[in-house]
């Protein structure tokens, strides 16, 4: 007979580690299946998804790393500072990122370890279900097989980069998310296919290095997910740090050469086009995982994108069978992802946990970063809501301009009659952790006016969101 | 006869520029008397007291300047950068930090003109009550008095450096907090009297361009005001970054030296001991700013440390004369300063503003920083409390560790019942922004559930401010 645990994830990225804990903690019995590529050094699988191993951690190192590469090349002397010969080595940059990778994903073995969730080392796939439980098979490295049995299943698949079927992506000169954070050398010309999150946060870390990149992107729009006034600010700043885009353009052929690649296109105006480069990074989107789970020996269903779908709490139509994060539609965060995986626990034991999706924040750390929870402006005029609006640029706050990160700005809207906060928007240093505080006001329904009301630090980045509440109501104090 | 305001503040630090500027936004007629020594190049008194030009502002700056060395120094290997020759040019630092100084006051001058606040040169002093109205003397540089009139004076005079009656202060060789903001060169070692914030934010700025900073501190304990778990976490990593303390000393003699200064003091153990300095900063607290105001034309009282007194609507027991900021008793921050001169220009008018002292956050600008709001753990329980605390380290979060800063942690200390949040305390990378948060949350009555239930970004330090709230309940995901 099988092993039966209540709880089987299959996948442990950021959100499948986090139920799997979740429900340990919360007495059942469970297991987590996790197979992927990027093997440890004793050839285990690692831990941590793609955000982990080849996504958000490792990059925000390579990130913290070109920006203190920056620093010296640009804004020491203005501090006093003088040093010679500044040199970067991109291998030792890489060793730093894979050496924090690597601490993380040994961490998520240790919680497995304290809470007790046992971790099957393989592929998952469903093979039926069968008085109340569902069949697991894990197919380990080797090929060897194994059926679990569980009570509840929960898909946490994730993602995969999206590859364009007129470009074969080697991840050495042709490159998505994984070959793009281990460059050795810093490539002289850098071509980026989409201006999306992943292509601008890259394309900022190669840039900074000394790469000259051009981000090739297909949407007439930059950032179009952003609020228009963020998105305008960020073209504006990331142009004047050197970054090139062509917005609008059909890319065609992309051919190697000896040197490099070779990318056609055509511009937004219908002209032919062609960029040479040394290296490509692709980063055209995410498609959901869900190759190889036998998906139909259950019956669960996919939608017309290959996204699994299920209802408002994370359930598929089959019972027993969960899905969560980039597997499911909806915004490809992991903090979505994980606070999925802590509520279909939850749920699983008959608790009643809620998402509210609109509290969800979105990252995108490039420098300045840019941050925002709610709704844009364009949303909701086109919801035909009425709004006031506030900004505050950094440039006037005390703690901005000390440490030489003046740009940007926050933004806040409300409601014109209720004044509820109905969206926070920043493009600016530390953005990533400023919107928090916005979250938690927008959770608890603050009005702006709360946010104006409420002492913030002096001197501190946190004021320009305070200053950005009072705008709302037209009375900066200190623009 | 003389000119008439409704509102006249004395003094334009933080408290009283804010007051002034929010005074006119409500349609009152207002001045702003300001005559103090920090003169501009063109000889007019700098706006924005202590905080703007020897205090929050520059010591920030400084402090950017320097961590930038430090980074130079001890963290671009293993980021794979290397430089060589790193020299610091203090004089040229402190040229930027001026610069800043220089165009934040020029801000305060152009807030002043748009929002028509009148600036009156020189320095205040009270000459009578007559009619309804307070008489105020101004006196400018050459001597030159003018009086004038107001239905509400609001005395903002903040403090000053307190000197202790041994030591000369020359702000060459014995300094307070504005020669320490000035050194031309870095010295090789430098004694700081008073492990204040003041003192350790000065001595860290010095330390890390390379001076041997000893700390001499009279109390036994190590910050008493903070949470105990802080303190004892921020000696330890200060210690580790080279600063050397002695606490429960008593100070002795202070001389002069061909060579610097000597310091004799005794040690809590009672043994005689001696410290020689390049430079010395004392930094034994700060006292109100009363003199020459002339109170007792109108009666308004202090107290027997020298605060004027006032009601908790910032009144003092004079009709029509209020007092904010660093000149009434509570805690010297700025921000604190800012919100009583909203709330003064507010009452004046008739508004009923509200400020809860217990959520005005604390900032020490150390590195990493110390961030609190609420009560200590000590306060609490010293009060009958029951609580349940919750704590998690920075070293568990991806983004502090890609930074390079997984240094110190949260603790959060919440209400063993209601489970209210009573208290947050911080020590870490940014935690004057962090501390926001939790501002918020407190504001609104949050418990700790609400924080572990609201999604953070991940990956960013404030998911340590979630997991703390998490580790509350005993039920942390990564750790």
């Amino acid at each position: 007979m099988s092993q039966t645990f209540d709880v089987v994830v299959i996948g442990a990225g950021p959100g499948g580690y986090i139920a799997a804990i979740r429900a340990a903690q919360l007495g059942l019995s469970t297991a987590c299946i996790e197979g992927n590529p990027y093997d440890d050094p004793k050839g285990e699988p690692r831990l941590g998804g793609t955000c982990l191993n080849v996504g958000c951690i490792p990059s925000k190192a390579l990130l913290h790393s070109s920006h203190l590469y920056e620093d010296a090349n640009h804004h020491f002397a203005e501090n006093g500072i003088s040093v010679k010969d500044v040199s970067v080595d991109p291998a030792k940059m890489v060793a730093r990122k894979n050496a924090i990778v690597d601490k993380m994903t040994g961490g998520i073995q240790y919680l497995f370890k304290k809470n007790k969730v046992t971790l099957l080392k393989g592929y998952g796939a469903f093979v039926k279900q069968e008085g109340g439980l569902t069949q697991v098979k894990v197919t380990d490295k080797a090929g060897v097989e194994t059926v679990v049995s569980a009570k509840n299943v929960i898909i946490a698949t994730g993602s995969k980069a999206r590859h364009l079927p007129s470009i074969t992506v080697d991840n050495v000169v042709v490159c998505d998310n994984e070959g793009a954070l281990n460059f050795n050398t810093v490539p002289k010309k850098l071509g980026v296919i989409g201006a999306g999150v992943i292509g601008l946060e890259l394309g900022s870390v190669w840039r900074r290095l000394g790469a000259e990149v051009t981000v090739l992107e297909a949407m007439p729009a930059f950032l179009g997910a952003a609020d228009a006034a963020i998105a305008k600010e960020a073209k504006k700043l990331f142009e004047k740090q050197g970054l090139k885009f062509e917005l609008g353009v059909s890319i065609g052929d992309v051919k190697a050469t000896k040197k490099g690649v070779t990318v056609n296109y055509t511009t937004a105006a219908g002209e032919a086009a062609k960029g040479e480069f040394d290296k490509l990074i692709v980063s055209v989107g995410r498609t959901p995982n869900t190759d190889g789970l036998n998906l139909e020996a259950v019956g669960v269903k996919t939608n017309e994108r290959g996204f699994i779908e299920v209802n408002h709490d994370c359930a598929t139509a089959v019972a027993g069978i969960w899905a969560i994060g980039d597997v499911i539609p909806g915004p490809m965060l992991a903090h979505k992802a994980e606070d999925e995986g802590v509520a279909v626990a939850e749920r699983i034991v008959g608790q009643k946990p809620h998402i509210d999706y609109n509290c969800i924040p979105w990252v995108i750390y490039t420098s300045p970063e840019i941050a925002w929870v709610g709704q844009t402006e364009e949303a909701l005029k086109a919801a035909g809501r009425e709004i006031k609006t506030g900004q505050f640029p950094f440039m006037a706050n005390g703690r901005a301009l000390g440490m030489g990160a003046a740009e940007g700005f926050v933004k806040m809207i409300a409601d014109a009659k209720t004044d509820e906060i109905l969206g926070v928007h920043i493009i600016g240093a530390g953005a990533s952790d400023l919107i928090a505080e916005a979250v938690v006001a927008m959770e608890f329904k603050a009005a702006s006016e709360d946010i104006a009301r409420i002492c913030h630090p002096h001197p501190s980045m946190s004021e320009v969101m305070r200053e950005a509440a009072l705008a709302v109501d037209k009375r900066t104090l200190n623009m």
